[in-house]
């Protein structure tokens, strides 16, 4: 059955945006739809246009016998600035406030929107990266590792600071908790991050640096390459932290534990990416 | 700037794919794509004949002056059981065999596509039933819960069976861990369920059903509402299973240590959907 220009386009959109970074020849959607060619062809285009207008990413055409289309996902600077700000808003609530002077942000980490725009800030800033896996540690940095993964459609790999037997054979790293400085141990199973991966590091928080520099060394031992560190948060930190480059979301700069003010400002994330200049 | 009909369609699917169990009024469409009424009116009736021609769920109109348009996803049977079947047959591979007879699958918890599928699929049964949370326990029920809960969107929380300082408040609970009989202790952060809740709770893997039946009396102690249990993987258990009513995507029948033969069927899934008749 031929079907119209209409339902194509909301098939082709809806198929695309769900598999993002995966090349699809131009033949698929030809047999998909039982059209010609051109018209998948003309299809393609106003898609590319509406996608770049309305700042989903890049849908790019890919010429020759193997060629097709290919979607890369981002977000612009004004939507990322944008939620940014709300979250440094949410995160400096009075409420959030733990003994310790730790901040409490596991509600944030479990919701499904405000997931999938970190995910987009983030896969953005590694889109041409060519990424192989995403690397987190259980287990607030799941949820983040996944939400990235979305987007850049590769597999995430979960490091356990317990063994469990359900992981089989796995490779082991003693490391040095930043901020406590006590010798920790964390692990990854042994099959699961393939030699000479490209591999981004994710986290949910970093103080001292010591659980993403632990990361590092089981990166080192898998033969495998690291690309970049984000994490969600960071805070400052009186002593040496062991990471220096990295990329944050957001950055926990001061915690009053007497008059409950927790500030929380926008991390390096624009510096990195070169875009200072959208401030206001 | 007036936009064609082309590019409406395509960011009208795009915003309502990523903004499931949410009601957008028809209002928000007519502002941005400053158009009449009645063109998006046309819009949403053929975005909704499309949605259901290729099975991405049911996009409704809701009618008055609080009305506008709510999209439930759901997933065609036809769509799950292939996806399941697969997943059998990627499971009995034989090196998935760990010492003790356990089966490894966290490389396909880690797969971005297939934790979509998951998602939709286990979504699909509960896109009518009100939930407001997903409970899964820490660590490997993390990536379901997300998946799910990205469908749903709702929040999803994680219970843990160690305490950490940056949750806050907790509330624990004792259960008997199933397989070994010994008594463990499971907790969930006190502001991350509200009285009330209806609960989903989902988890990787069921035995003997002793972490699942913790999380019932967890969902107790919040004076919350279990509304359904869904794994992803059940095993056959020689025992008393300590939970009666709950849906298994997949169910590990039996393992061969000798012979290195896992056997994998589908588990009660289409049977509790009342769709046995789809069997081939």
């Amino acid at each position: 059955m031929k079907i119209k220009r209409s339902e194509r386009l909301i098939d082709m959109t809806a198929y695309i945006l769900n598999h993002p970074h995966t090349l699809t020849p131009l033949t698929y959607f030809v047999k998909k739809y039982e059209s010609a060619k051109s018209s998948i062809s003309e299809d393609l285009t106003i898609i590319k246009k509406t996608f770049k207008e309305r700042g989903f990413g890049v849908l790019e055409t890919v010429a020759g016998a193997a060629g097709g289309v290919i979607f890369t996902p981002s977000i612009p600077f004004s939507e990322s600035k944008e939620m940014i700000d709300s979250l440094c808003e949410r995160l400096s609530e009075q409420d959030r406030l733990l003994p310790g002077g730790y901040v409490y942000l596991s509600d944030l980490l479990g919701e499904p929107q405000l997931l999938k725009q970190i995910g987009q800030i983030i896969a953005t800033q590694y889109a041409n990266k060519n990424i192989d896996a995403v690397m987190t540690v259980a287990t607030k940095g799941v949820p983040i590792a996944q939400a990235v993964s979305y987007y850049l459609n590769v597999p995430f790999v979960i490091v356990r600071r317990d063994s469990k037997i359900t992981e089989g054979s796995t490779v082991s790293v003693n490391y040095v908790s930043g901020s406590s400085e006590r010798i920790e141990k964390m692990e990854l199973s042994k099959r699961s991050l393939k030699r000479g991966s490209r591999v981004l590091v994710v986290d949910d928080f970093m103080k001292g640096g010591g659980t993403v520099n632990g990361m590092k060394a089981l990166i080192e031992e898998f033969e495998a390459e690291l690309v970049g560190i984000t994490v969600f948060a960071e805070s400052t930190f009186s002593g040496r932290r062991m990471v220096e480059d990295y990329t944050s979301l957001i950055c926990v700069k001061e915690v009053d534990t007497k008059t409950k003010n927790i500030t929380v400002v926008p991390g390096n994330y624009f510096s990195v990416m070169g875009a200072d200049a959208i401030d206001e």
